[in-house]
């Protein structure tokens, strides 16, 4: 049975599909310094099956390092059209290009193909967050049929726990992840707060 | 001197403002297990003469206590009409009921005036996140002229470095702060560099 919130969820994606902004949403990290790190990110789906929200990202960037040290994260995702904020937290899993697990690998060339050819093309841009680099060299085409470059990176979040505010309604329900049952599927518990 | 991250925000601002969420950002802080958390606040201006933004909240919201333990944060604010980033981070201040201090007691007062009745009305409310309350004996009215209530909160986010990120021309520059100079103004260093 799907948890509630994922209907949730799906309902919001639906109402907001009209904006492009609507699979956007912003994932905080804490840096090994403890310090906080939040930035916009893109939605790629569930993994097939799962509760799991899927997002890439380039392994030269910070959050790789961060997320290494505490894999923890937070989704803040804002529907600006229908007003409805779901805060989503779990546990986050870095599948790169030295991940040897059969399923994983497959999972990060599934969702490699399924990114734009302008999306894939990211991964071969110079080195993020450093000084402007001369841009000359980098390449600018690829091979429709190459797979998964050694930049490309898939994070995974686990949600553990989901708080629903609708500021339309100004209804608020807090989900929170049980234990699995017999066959693997996540148990959830919905309580309505205060907003 | 202005910054130019300022300049560069106060353009998103204008070219932003028909949109009522544009006003809207992410803030991250860290819980006190070490998580991150994440959530959607709304901006309410600068401290006059000064760099600290401004968002304001309720004394009993999670928050509160996630910033007397760990005072930094930062904030993701995506503008979705210009496709422009910011992400500003730097060290939280809470200004609540019992700061004593003049300067602050002021301030809250008038981020408190600044503010709509309707919003001044939420703080009179049941208290957030715990199971759904009779909201029947809820006062849903409120004197204009009635000062800041004991549950609000100014929050001011004193930023030490803002990455500021254009998706339409593809332009990364990262903002640094330095001392102050003599007369106590902020310096910043500032350095375009790869996406």
């Amino acid at each position: 049975m799907t948890a509630l919130w994922r209907s949730l969820l799906s309902a919001s994606l639906d109402s907001n599909s009209h904006l492009k902004h609507a699979s956007y949403f912003q994932l905080a990290t804490v840096k090994p310094d403890g310090r906080p790190a939040n930035r916009t990110v893109v939605f790629r789906g569930f993994v097939e099956g799962t509760d799991k929200l899927q997002v890439t990202t380039d392994s030269r960037t910070h959050k790789i390092e961060e997320i290494s040290h505490c894999p923890y994260g937070e989704i803040c995702w804002y529907f600006t059209g229908s007003w409805e904020q779901f805060r989503i937290q779990g546990k986050l899993d870095i599948i790169g290009e030295k991940d040897m697990d059969p399923v994983s690998c497959l999972l990060r060339e599934k969702v490699w193909f399924a990114s734009s050819l302008r999306s894939r093309l990211q991964y071969l841009g110079p080195h993020p967050h450093i000084a402007l680099s001369n841009t000359e060299d980098v390449k600018n085409s690829l091979d429709p049929c190459t797979g998964p470059v050694g930049t490309f990176c898939l994070l995974t979040l686990d949600p553990d726990q989901v708080d629903y505010l609708n500021l339309k309604s100004n209804q608020r329900i807090v989900f929170k992840r049980l234990g699995g049952d017999v066959d693997g599927n996540c148990q959830w518990m919905q309580q309505e707060v205060n907003p």
